[in-house]
């Protein structure tokens, strides 16, 4: 079968024929496209890509209701959770403009000649970062638009200056059309080739485009499974490429005791906020939350069960997701070491599970995707650690601490410096869905939460994965490009001869 | 067999044993007490790890004598050679302490708290760069001090955070063990765990550090064959890791028609000298030189043949490596394409080839490690273009220029364009050996010139390979480490709520 129809997630019925798997020669065409348009990006400087970026926004903006409609179809997600995600779509977009105009991202460094430095004399040496060429990006089941055609991927490779082919996701095709359709126009109306961004679709599509001798590195959000063969895929090319692929993260959340003294009903009661959103189909979701044993745990077990249990399930992304929890949560309700707070059998409802941390194993510290989360009970300090040692690589970890926990050397202070080893995002008094895209932001952390802990997809320094580093010697200053050139003609942040300089 | 000897490079003789391959078994417990003494290199912060780098630094220079003795001995780069490259060495080692006491690399970013923001109420969020754990470093056969035990991989790793464990060269043994006496000496004087180096030998040995656990880096200069072999195992594990290697460049030098016409002497001499420095065995060795076909570029080729003829030849590394070349001369020599303006058969000396540029293939495109350049003519731009799109990613590219060719839309200029695609350092009516060790350089490459290209093994940058972001989200001032907190008591650079702030 290689036609692609779109499903509404509600009643599993195709609604809508959206076009067909691409062959292996359309993948072709679709790459070398995307390299041809390559140039342009280049050659338009940071304002054009920040002038395409903004159009790129607009666009999809001007678009918004048939998008949110189409998407909350293919999704069940809602179209207020839908309007919302569109509108961090747009601003991802616009930030990126920002970065742009900021031009930090290109890492100026300037050495001038020295022929008496020591240990040898050195040129003039210019160091820039430019465009890889050609990324993929794949689409992501959960976030049908800020993980998408124009989500974060795409918007940090285009401000990069990259080029970008996107394999939809199977799970929400048509609003993936729409949103192309959407960028190609504004590309085209900002005097860009609209193939500045070409949609694919299909599996086999989606393999062909991380084996392309022109795909220069992969943007991807998904499973554990998909993600790895395609890691496995970039990594065995006869020229290796990156592949930075979000795979799946179970988000540890620690209660000190201290805290659950202080205020276990409000964590348990915004713990099953934060464990339910979205059906809890978040990469972020708390997964795993360690609380004391003893009275002030039964408190927060209790009390988490209860507003859970207030919370109504509802449809998830895709029939396969759905399956892969109602799975998911028969066998950790089986589990010999597993007491049952909330569950429904075969239902996608709130699910509280407890287990004791002496119990923990590798299915009850592997995400369950979806509203599921397992308590863990520690009884002293030691099991606690020994526990946290057992906690696979994560997007955040959490951290619940007392009031008379604000100095270092606290239990809050040496779980968060143990958490840390294996975290991207160490959250304080808060729970971790929810991911705000500013500056500082880091979305990533030790394998499998990402591929390379280094990088991140979400916040301004996402750009930094569709780069790479050159650095001019001694090249005669008409060659220069504009970035490296003495004078500064853009005004950009540079570190000259080991000083940093910024313009007012 | 698993002794370790020591062998004269320019005898082939066994002079001393060294010591043993580890077993796997040694090779657990190094790592153990490598990540062990981890938490001593974070907590001295960035002052205490400048204080150990620079400690390093005067213990190699007081074991300068026997270091650079056992180097010459082992290798046969001379006395003159080895005595800069180890001044080269101790500087690396100085200059990452000034990143330290500069902290920008810590790339430090601060964003306030804003409710009303759009798309939705941002916490406090505050990003840096933490050490990523031990790293394993591959020591390279062509430089037994800067690219080795206490080399730019390990003067990076150490000024991030990491400990190291290093795996000799097999080439020099001896001098791998003086070094990290050296350092560990070093690092006990200054207050830490020796284990914050330790050296291994063997090649199983090895395979056994990428594979282990606890490693979570590695740093790699070599071969294509065997750090490809060891890439994939990195890749391939349940965990992998990345492996930042430098595998083999070819390095293209162009000529333009102007420049050839205005000083093919002066480029044939220079040429010559960069070809046989080292007995051609630097990474950065041009080994693909264009020139034009007719007057100028014949001139070119007959002056380069003539310097060549008077550079001696010498020993090579190591007696695989002699084989190597002299198998590689050979097949190229027998090319049917291929021209022999200066070759001895069975000899390491200067071998100068000429191929037109219609003849270039795959063998012809591949670095020969050694001291051989092969020549090729183009006889237009379009076979000179052509020909440039054959080329292998590399570290380097050159060009030389003619007088009238300083301005954009030149050839020259179109050149440099075409091989920035695959190169990560552009040298202009220069050489590309010799690599200065500043801020801005660049010594990365596409593949296979390295595994990631966004990463450079010489410069400051080299740091960032070793570092992965965290950000801290909401957390009481209390705990913030003092790379976060608001007043900057480190006076760090630091970007805060989208404005860069230095420190005058």
């Amino acid at each position: 079968m290689t036609e692609v129809w779109s499903i509404d997630a509600r009643t599993g019925e195709k609604v809508e024929r959206v076009g067909e798997h691409a062959t292996t020669e359309q993948v072709d065409a679709a790459v070398r496209a995307a390299a041809a348009a390559g140039s342009t990006l280049v050659d338009a400087g940071l304002a054009g890509r920040a002038t395409l970026l903004r159009a790129v926004s607009d666009a999809i903006e001007a678009d918004a209701d048939a998008i949110v409609a189409a998407a909350d179809r293919e999704s069940a997600l809602g179209p207020t959770r839908l309007r919302g995600e569109l509108a961090r779509t747009t601003y991802q977009l616009r930030l990126f403009a920002e970065v742009l105009a900021d031009g930090a991202y290109l890492e100026i460094i300037i050495d001038h000649p020295d022929p008496t430095a020591i240990p040898a004399p050195r040129p003039d040496l210019r160091r820039m970062l430019v465009p890889v060429g050609v990324v993929g990006v794949f689409s992501a089941s959960n976030f049908p638009l800020a993980f998408s055609v124009a989500g974060g991927d795409t918007a940090s490779a285009l401000a990069a200056g990259c080029p970008v082919v996107v394999k939809a996701h199977s799970g929400h095709p048509l609003t993936s059309e729409l949103v192309a359709a959407a960028v190609r126009r504004a590309a085209a109306t900002a005097g860009f080739p609209e193939d500045v961004l070409t949609l694919i679709h299909g599996r086999q599509a989606g393999t062909g485009l991380v084996r392309h001798p022109l795909v220069k590195a992969v943007g991807f959000t998904g499973s554990l499974g998909g993600g790895r063969a395609l890691f496995d895929l970039a990594c065995g090319r006869p020229d290796p490429i990156p592949f930075y692929g979000e795979l799946g993260s179970i988000n540890p959340l620690v209660v000190t005791p201290s805290a659950a003294a202080e205020r276990a009903e409000a964590i348990a009661s915004g713990l099953a906020g934060s464990v339910t959103l979205g059906v809890g189909q978040f990469c972020t979701k708390p997964g795993l939350a360690f609380v004391p044993a003893g009275e002030d745990g039964e408190r927060l077990v209790s009390a988490l069960g209860e507003a859970a249990a207030q919370i109504p399930g509802g449809a998830m992304l895709t029939p396969s997701i759905h399956e892969a929890f109602v799975e998911g949560a028969a066998a950790r309700v089986a589990h010999a070491g597993v007491r049952t707070v909330l569950a429904k059998d075969g239902e996608v409802c709130p699910h509280v599970l407890v287990a004791p941390a002496t119990a923990l194993d590798d299915l009850l510290v592997e995400e369950c995707f979806g509203p599921l989360v397992m308590v863990v009970q520690y009884a002293t300090e030691d099991e606690l650690f020994a526990a946290l040692d057992r906690v696979p690589g994560s997007l955040t970890a959490t951290i619940h601490s007392g009031s008379d926990e604000g100095k270092p050397g606290s239990l809050a202070d040496r779980v968060a410096l143990k958490v840390r080893e294996r975290a991207g995002r160490l959250v304080w008094n808060g729970f971790p869905t929810g991911v705000a895209v500013t500056w500082a932001q880091h979305h990533g952390g030790p394998w499998p939460a990402t591929t390379f802990s280094a990088h991140t997809s979400v916040g301004t320094t996402a750009i930094r994965r569709f780069l790479r580093p050159v650095t001019y010697q001694d090249a005669p200053a008409g060659l220069l490009p504009p970035e490296l050139a003495e004078d500064n003609p853009l005004g950009l942040p540079r570190r000259v001869d080991g000083r940093i300089e910024v313009r007012g």
